[in-house]
């Protein structure tokens, strides 16, 4: 076997803890002797032991000249853990492969440093493209400071997420929803739009039959002025954290009665100021919002909806992913609505470039993933 | 190897000439003989033998005792070449596997007929569906009397075919766009509206490195009152016919001009009184249009757009297939142009169903293959 099939192997394990391990990354170990596997293991969950840790502590005296291999490089300092650098020298292999460098450019390279200053043979950069992909979320949050950001939209072949009058129940199949079920699973928090709780009055959980294994996200909505009814849907699952975001003008009877039915509320400014009360939600701040989620600690935000709120995300580039539902049916008109409204590019130049990375079929449904080919926060290989 | 593994390989040699059989179908033919294949064969071109006499040649006294694949019915009747029932009775083969029967209502099972009758042993419909998916025009046409309609769309992931100011090039890249041109090859025509002309001035040729092997399709515009330049690239290629539809209250100017530049201009009805003088190209009766292309011999249209036609052909839903590409972008805009204009839907059950069938990447763009679910000139099988 090569480097990059151990890898694959590493990458495997660490991927069996998806949507579990948040704050942290997800990362995988093997242990390879005379080309056996004699250690493996996975970060399961945050406080839990790394990776690192069970593959060596299962590979125990066999580890002594083998070659470990690791997703992510191994952490140099005492955190919830103490340093995996030290518990890989201590370990007795000669030659570490690792995956990809820390992102945090602060600590990037002191694992590495230390395993070579004690006689360790380190490469790194084996597969480093997919150990990032795993692990995208975290890498942004690392990067930027604020969550990676995932707009989905569920749409008809030609491009609408509701008809003229507003009909969008169900657009998609039930395998494409059971997919943005996961999709939630695996979100640190969800965004709507005030307009999206008022039409649909969704719950936004996740329910699928797993789901008692996987958190409940928080839930966001963008609410300029505090609309939201205190016998929404949203205020029905007290496990998750319901936050309002409302402009300086929210009433303050609006606040009171919200924070006192259960969510929290903070509040924003206007990136301009609102032309009328009945001022679109998307004119609050997104770099505001996003600062301040990333200082709450959430790595990963899922933006639901609706039409505008993904314009304001998509006209400011505030986005890190695209996943795009497409339902079997044609729903046309002028005047339905599009997947993406706003004001919209005025030339191709202008229009928002994707890395379109897969496309599947999803039991006569269509799945579509991409990525905002010029976003911040993108993991980029360099060597140490 | 079993009935359907041969059937597959008939089915393979038949898609060689794909492009090539116009107005005949595709048919492919392996003679088997002790688990051997010892014939095989499919119809070249229109006018040239069948892929049974192909297959029957190649095998020559090997065919006596044998068994005959076929994707089609061998045809009963005298037309350019002689009934292949004859012809396989004459071989000498004691087996007959048929992948689908005869579309036409009036001639179906006459072939298998005339097989029974001389005493061999015949099956029909093994992989009836990819033999019918073959043969997808020619089955729609011999069934209505009209063309099998594919719209082709070229979107942006969210739907959009020009930004808000109009513009549309390119948003797919060349793959995607070559993959277009193949299109144009498998048709016996092109459809585009006044406006498309009048914006894009396109030539509506395919120009793929293979493209001399193939003819250029006929191109029809809609054009109600004539407008279409007589400069327009259109008239470039004279190879191909070039058909302009036009209202009754077309100026008889500009028929004059228009025929003098070489086009031929038909009047259609209109569904609907035109309001205006710029009425709308999509007025003219599509019912019309179709039966007059039918009677003309056009197997297959594809149509190019722009929004408005498209949308009058769902609206209709005279079609049968949709390609859709996708670039790898996103427009936006509540004013951009939509994949699919006119009124639309008004609730999701008045949505045009559709049986999406494949989502592939070109490159990293993605092409979307669906049917109108509710398409007339489907093959329906049924036992002879």
């Amino acid at each position: 076997m090569t480097d990059e099939e151990y890898m694959a192997t590493a990458l495997a394990l660490a991927k069996k803890a998806k949507g579990h391990t948040a704050p942290n990354p997800m990362v995988g170990a093997v242990v390879v002797k005379h080309g056996v596997i004699v250690g493996q293991g996975y970060h399961h969950k945050a406080g839990g032991p790394h990776a690192e840790v069970y593959a060596l502590d299962e590979a125990g005296e066999n580890a002594v000249g083998a070659t470990l291999y690791v997703t992510l490089e191994p952490c140099a300092h005492y955190g919830k853990t103490p340093p995996c650098a030290k518990r890989v020298i201590a370990s007795g292999v000669s030659r570490v492969v690792i995956g990809m460098v820390d992102p945090n450019p602060l600590v990037a390279g002191k694992g590495i440093a230390m395993l070579r200053d004690a006689g360790i043979q380190v490469e790194v950069g084996v597969l480093d493209t997919q150990c990032a992909a795993l692990n995208d979320a975290f890498i942004t949050y690392m990067l930027t400071s604020r969550p990676f950001v995932t707009l989905k939209s569920a749409m008809s072949v030609d491009g609408k997420i509701a008809t003229r009058t507003g009909d969008s129940q169900w657009i998609t199949n039930e395998s494409a929803r059971a997919d943005g079920h996961r999709l939630r699973q695996y979100h640190d928090a969800i965004l709507v739009g005030i307009g999206t709780v008022l039409a649909d009055n969704p719950t936004l959980t996740h329910r699928l039959t797993d789901s008692a294994q996987f958190a409940q996200p928080d839930v966001i909505v963008l609410d300029s002025h505090g609309r939201t009814p205190i016998d929404a849907a949203l205020f029905s699952n007290k496990e998750r954290h319901l936050l309002i975001a409302v402009g300086p003008d929210c009433p303050p009877s609006h606040r009171y009665e919200l924070e006192k039915a259960g969510a929290e509320i903070v509040t924003l400014p206007y990136d301009t100021a609102p032309e009328s009360t009945e001022a679109n939600a998307a004119q609050l701040s997104l770099i505001a919002l996003l600062d301040m989620l990333g200082e709450k600690g959430y790595q990963s935000l899922l933006v639901e909806g609706g039409s505008q709120v993904i314009a304001a995300f998509t006209e400011q580039r505030l986005f890190d992913k695209l996943i795009t539902y497409m339902g079997a049916m044609l729903i046309g008109g002028s005047d339905a609505i599009p997947a993406i409204g706003g004001i919209g590019a005025s030339t191709l130049a202008e229009a928002v470039p994707l890395t379109i990375c897969d496309a599947c079929l999803l039991d006569g449904n269509v799945r579509v993933e991409s990525y905002y080919t010029e976003r911040k926060g993108r993991y980029v290989h360099r060597d140490y």
